[in-house]
């Protein structure tokens, strides 16, 4: 009975993810799925990365959050369009939610479409948002463990951002474990270490998504040929 | 018939959860839930705490994890009763998991059950499992911007417990913003201050725990009294 409700409710949203995915791909747009726990640092990387994506990219966001509108307007703030998901109190963002913010995107005005997922490392892994890359969050003050507490998260992440690099000094967290037991767990994942308070290795967090973004595009524009064909 | 559904699963978790509430009670054990995100340090306080309220109480700890038995490993390396219940991927303990954790410790020998939730500051809040307190923890690498971000989870705690202060200097946590928010969300709370990595506040913090198991076997002495009466 418990396995009826759940297909139930996935399935709802898989035809709504479809759906968004398909409008997403006609407008030509690149979408990453950011997910972390909540104070992981999500918003201060996007304040972060921001300047070092433009003029390249135009980018748009999508602000998950359950009841206030602080994120998306931190990201307003850098004068970005950005959209304010509240899911009042629910733990993930879904099919249905995501079509209503992008309803409210002018998609012909973005390339790069940033979700930024609610602060939770178990439910968001659960839900395709229609994304092409899946960017985790994790900080040196979380503990390497959570590679191994919470591989839902970690086993399909395309890149893993360690975050508060500056901190390592003064945790104990396992270097070494933490690139060990995700190696393991996800080999084709990207590892890239910053710390978006000193801005160290947010340039080479830029060039990640700017070569992402470009792959993606490459595909895209080779399937449409294909289609022509 | 969202709403429905989400109505079935509540009231069976709510039937099990008064019959595993029952059973503590006539067994005269306190409950503490303990909620907090990943990493907030939820186990390191266990530790930390543990030995500070021996002899006095003997305690009893549930551990929540999605897949790996890492804390009730360390839990038990300190001699503590301690059983892992597995989620396997799902976000919050329940009343069944509750039921089939309790059957495994001996609670004729326990006079405080711990319960450590799925490191999560969403779904866990909307899960009453019996517990007499609850006790949140917030370590303050997550940001103050988290007591109004969900406040499903601080509303009802009983105590907030502010972790990690060691590494106030070299953060940007607002502490009287904390404050401020926090007592305002919920002006009955208890706050404390602790680090778990230099034991600082961790006594306060078992004189909190002592205080409250003191009340509520103090409040079951009178009921018993007055059902007999």
């Amino acid at each position: 009975m418990k396995i009826d409700i759940n297909q139930r409710i996935l399935s709802a949203h898989d035809a709504k993810t479809a759906q968004n995915k398909h409008l997403l791909a006609a407008k030509r747009i690149v979408t990453i799925n950011l997910m972390g726990s909540p104070g992981a640092g999500k918003t201060s990387l996007l304040e972060g990365v921001m300047s070092l994506l433009s003029p390249e990219l135009r980018v748009g966001v999508i602000e998950g959050d359950l009841f206030t509108t602080k994120d998306a307007e931190r990201v307003a703030a850098l004068g970005i369009p950005a959209v304010q998901i509240n899911t009042r109190g629910a733990c993930h963002l879904d099919g249905s939610m995501m079509e209503g913010a992008l309803a409210q995107l002018s998609l012909d005005e973005i390339d790069l479409l940033i979700i930024e997922n609610i602060g939770n490392l178990v439910c968001p892994a659960e839900f395709d948002l229609g994304e092409d890359f899946r960017l985790c969050l994790l900080s040196v003050t979380e503990g390497e463990d959570k590679i191994t507490k919470y591989p839902l998260m970690f086993k399909d992440a395309n890149a893993v951002v360690l975050n508060k690099v500056d901190l390592l000094p003064y945790v104990d967290f396992g270097l070494e474990q933490f690139y060990q037991d995700l190696t393991l767990l996800n080999p084709q994942v990207s590892i890239l270490e910053v710390s978006c308070r000193t801005t160290a290795g947010l340039p080479e967090l830029a060039d990640w998504i700017k070569q992402c973004v470009a792959a993606k595009r490459q595909e895209m524009a080779i399937a449409s040929i294909q289609e022509k064909g």
